[in-house]
């Protein structure tokens, strides 16, 4: 009979994260300070990040041990099985072979505690009485605060005021794993008291949250900032998702000839992809292929621009070189709230500019109805930011079908769509709007970006 | 360092059901007519079920094995993990060993599929183009939704209508495994438009939902009814769950003291501790205690009494010997939707009467105080259904802390919480009600029992 999952025992699970800095034909260019524009000083993180944190973040170790402790919190539900889609491949007549990586069963419901929990550990090492973080739809919250709570520590979460309410079980959860979770914007800090002063009735944005998260941090004795993607360790953190199905595809006798992961800060999809690119990395396996998806609404990697830029609307994060649509930008309300971000992991852009990875970009009603067809065959209801990764699959197993080639396909299932099923009802009743980005709002956004001064020598 | 996880391979999943009819000491009485109470004849039950479920109901055979593609679908997520709850356990700083079962791996969340799945195969076989159904909060409808896609049958799921509008994302779900859903009363069917005509406004009932369920079946060509718990072809369908347990127990170098789950109508307890009653019914294990946990909103078990009702409150059902609150009794709306049924499986209530089970009760704050516990803990948020079997188990666990007794218990961690976070938010606000059971409206509802007339020689 066909065999559906790989497993593998907790004594299979990574030891170390892979980190792929050293390996990079080009590293990600330094950070530059949010205010002058020179490179950061290695102190100028240390209000912000537990210092572990900013170690790994320009480390030149290429394999960084995983603390037992955190193994032992991940081990709840990790190692994620790796599913072979036997039924749509069926469903799609395709020769092509699917695997998917299946992130969904972590409690929270996504890879994003793949990071929470090790951040919480680094956090607690150092002392920490709790972690401040934004969140849009609501996973990374989760993540943060299921984390948090197995190390003693506090959790503040600003949530985008309109998902606060739309949302309302996703805040359920964070209490219910101990956190104190606030709309955004808040009357809790100066960047929340002065959106409010002005609009009362605003229903906020993520760049906002993360200026609140921020001053919250740096602001109160014991508690600094969590964040769930975009930098280096992020990155790291996330490499056990590709370390296992590197194990997983040997037990299926199968090696990937393409990759496909969704992205709005980069880190599901560097976590499934960057210990697969390591073989490109060394001319192993020249001809894989590692395609980045995301949303029309936020095309960061195929409209935006590669160059220096804030990581958030206020200005208080470091400027990083990265594909960006203009930090300011408002993406549309598309149901994937985790893929309007307006950059992009640094790692993930500088091997697209070796052209070690390439992008593609759909919109909400292509990516539901990939998301319907999966459902329909594999049973499991995805989130609709996983949705965009299934319509890169399914393009590319249709391309097989046409082609009568037997590509082998891995894909990254980030996490499940329990809190989205407002999107698949919007879907079935033809109510799913897609939005058009104005090429008028892009430019606008695209002008803000800093003038970085040259390095000095 | 400690294990967590048990797991099995697909290969290891049981490749028969465990039959505990033939070594039952008293095997449930025969059902009744519903309307003339004589013994039911061998062709009473052919409209409502498909035969081969109907000989499973009485058979004489211990073992009976799994088609290939019941299994097939199953292993979707099957065999599900078998977790030791180290955390919880030194919450509860107890020196009970605690191990569960977690069913919540499903896709639609639950152990119902178990069940659904070998049913859509068997009325598939039978050439039926669809099954009609009832649901209540929506666990069994979903799983059903779930199991006819994949043997390309319809599915026609009644929906209580104040769940219909207080839960559309379990419609939703439904809906996007293809399934067509009502809220019932609807006016598809006698039974719920002369309920319209009188109360156009009613919030509907699962009594009435059953009642239009079977009228669908019976009135529609190519249609039957399928049914998620009660009957024995159920509780064969769901030993898959302990005849994993056993072996992961086995794994695991543990053999259960106490087992314990919650029981509505009893299929994802009697899925777990029937292949371990096998020992008790053979004398291997005389001191092993099976715990059937209730809501004292609806005690059948508890407060009851054992005899003969009917299986719905339209009286259109056969007529079994169980442990019941009367066939009209409608209890209060506790969140734990999938134990507000007035019967209970005539497998358990036999079992039960002969000293081999037993019952306990609880309310619904203290078994949502558990379940805050253990997700504290444990990670997983679980159904309020699920969460009387947490609170057996922390009573079971502190009574050996106070003892110093190393039990082991072993539960059944039947569904995830993720459609009934109201629940959590409610116990977190102290809004959460308990409801008193009135002792005049049980004496009324057990009033009406039938009376049922001696067998003939």
């Amino acid at each position: 009979m066909t065999q559906y999952k790989y497993l593998l025992e907790e004594d299979q699970m990574p030891t170390h994260w892979y980190n792929i800095l050293p390996d990079m034909k080009t590293p990600p260019p330094p950070y530059r300070h949010p205010v002058t524009l020179d490179l950061m000083a290695p102190g100028d993180l240390a209000p912000v990040f537990p210092q572990p944190l900013i170690e790994q973040e320009m480390s030149p170790e290429r394999w960084i041990e995983i603390p037992d402790e955190v193994r032992d919190v991940l081990k709840m539900w990790r190692p994620s099985p790796l599913y072979r889609a036997v039924r749509w491949e069926k469903a799609l007549d395709t020769p092509a072979r699917i695997y998917y990586k299946w992130e969904g069963v972590s409690p929270p419901g996504s890879h994003k505690p793949n990071t929470a929990v090790a951040q919480a550990y680094y956090g607690k090492q150092e002392g920490l009485e709790g972690f401040a973080t934004e969140t849009g739809a609501g996973q990374w919250g989760s993540a943060l605060a299921f984390a948090t709570q197995f190390f003693n520590m506090k959790c503040k979460v600003f949530m985008v005021t309109i998902s606060f309410h739309q949302k309302p079980y996703r805040r359920v959860m964070m209490e219910t794993w101990g956190s104190d979770v606030v709309p955004s914007p808040s009357s809790e800090t100066n960047a929340g008291r002065s959106i409010l002063e002005v609009d009362p009735e605003t229903t906020g944005s993520l760049g906002i949250a993360i200026s609140e998260a921020i001053e919250y941090a740096v602001t109160h004795d014991g508690w600094k900032y969590s964040l769930g993607s975009v930098v280096n360790f992020v990155m790291l953190h996330q490499t056990v998702v590709g370390l296992e199905a590197r194990q997983q595809m040997e037990m299926a006798g199968d090696y990937p000839d393409i990759l496909v992961g969704c992205v709005g800060g980069g880190s599901n999809f560097a976590g499934l992809f960057l210990p697969f690119v390591k073989d490109k990395l060394d001319g192993s396996k020249p001809d894989m292929r590692v395609i980045n998806v995301e949303s029309t609404a936020c095309p960061s990697l195929t409209r935006g621009l590669y160059a220096y830029d804030w990581g958030d609307t206020a200005k208080t994060g470091p400027v990083a070189k990265m594909h960006t649509v203009g930090h300011d930008f408002i993406p549309a309300p598309v149901h994937a709230g985790g893929l309007r971000y307006h950059g992009m992991a640094p790692i993930i852009c500088s091997l697209m500019d070796d052209g070690f990875v390439e992008a593609a970009a759909y919109n909400q009603l292509e990516i539901m109805a990939a998301a319907h067809s999966f459902a329909r065959a594999e049973g499991h209801i995805v989130a609709p930011e996983t949705a965009h990764a299934l319509k890169a699959t399914y393009d590319e197993a249709i391309a097989c079908r046409e082609s009568g080639e037997s590509k082998v396909i891995l894909f990254n299932c980030s996490g499940h769509g329990h809190f989205d099923l407002a999107a698949y009802d919007a879907y079935h009743r033809d109510e799913l709007v897609d939005y058009e980005l104005s090429e008028k709002a892009l430019q606008e956004a695209l002008a803000k970006l800093p003038e970085v001064p040259p390095l000095k020598e």
